[in-house]
């Protein structure tokens, strides 16, 4: 049984979590989560997610960074369990905080590598290749996929715009 | 005391440190470290480390990003607290992976709010505004500041080009 207290550690500044059992100090740091936009001939892949949260929802392959990953590897590596695909990165779209989940959240351009080869991986019911009209706006299971998807239309990196490199919610 | 086991959770693919006294699951990702390159006339900021690792190397202001904060306001977080300075972001410089320390480094290009004011904060001997030829490349804390200030010296963003926008150690 968890048994964490918040409280300030000595020498530090801020509340964190502390096990009242062992001592241990849960330190709360931002995850990242790392994923692309893979597309083909102006088509994108989308997962259908098999779990939960927004299960049946439609998202772009993605999720979280593992310890001494780099966010390049951690894309690559989230859509080949998501999307059995393999491919090679190009750019990166944006940059988004989910201050809410405590999220940043990181997604890149990327192609596939050799003929368009994809499925769908233990997290996901069907992946698909979209037209950009054909992409089920009503069904997108997160925000910042719509953000994402929206601004990999509009053609250019986002980053070195601040105000559309970062939204915040 | 602290009793951390190493071991594999029901349902998760990976081993994780796992707390053998009360069966908390310490997941370990990487942390995000947030941080400003603020220059005026050509100038740029450094500080002196007062704090190991690397007291009394040379630095730009950065550090741990915290719990729902977002990249861009961890880097003014920074700046406030390590140079006592207020600063306007401007743009994205480059985002460098220690993988070594599980680390996602972010620095960004910035200016001081009005007329130039800063000074040393807790964890800083001093801080002084440097010009580009006056940089102590041997007295550089981290390698990871060599590269930001040279990408920020090269006038452009690094982030559009995969290659230079991440470096990784």
């Amino acid at each position: 049984m968890t048994d964490f207290i918040q409280k300030i550690p000595e020498g530090d500044t801020r509340e964190r979590s502390v096990c009242n059992t062992c001592g241990h100090i849960d330190y709360e740091n931002p995850k990242i989560v790392a994923g692309a936009v893979v597309s083909h001939d102006g088509k994108i892949l989308l997962c259908r997610r098999a779990i939960e949260p927004r299960a049946g929802f439609w998202t772009l392959p993605a999720g979280f960074l593992e310890s001494h990953e780099q966010p390049e590897e951690g894309a690559r590596r989230e859509v080949r369990e998501e999307a059995l695909a393999d491919i090679t990165l190009e750019g990166l779209i944006g940059i988004y905080t989910v201050k809410r989940l405590s999220q940043v959240q990181m997604f890149f351009r990327a192609h596939f590598n050799g003929k368009p080869s994809f499925g769908a991986g233990d997290e996901t019911l069907e992946a698909k290749l979209f037209a950009w009209e054909d992409i089920p706006w009503n069904e997108i299971a997160f925000p910042s996929v719509t953000w994402t998807l929206q601004t990999w239309h509009a053609g250019t990196d986002a980053i070195t715009n601040l105000t559309r490199f970062s939204v915040v919610v």
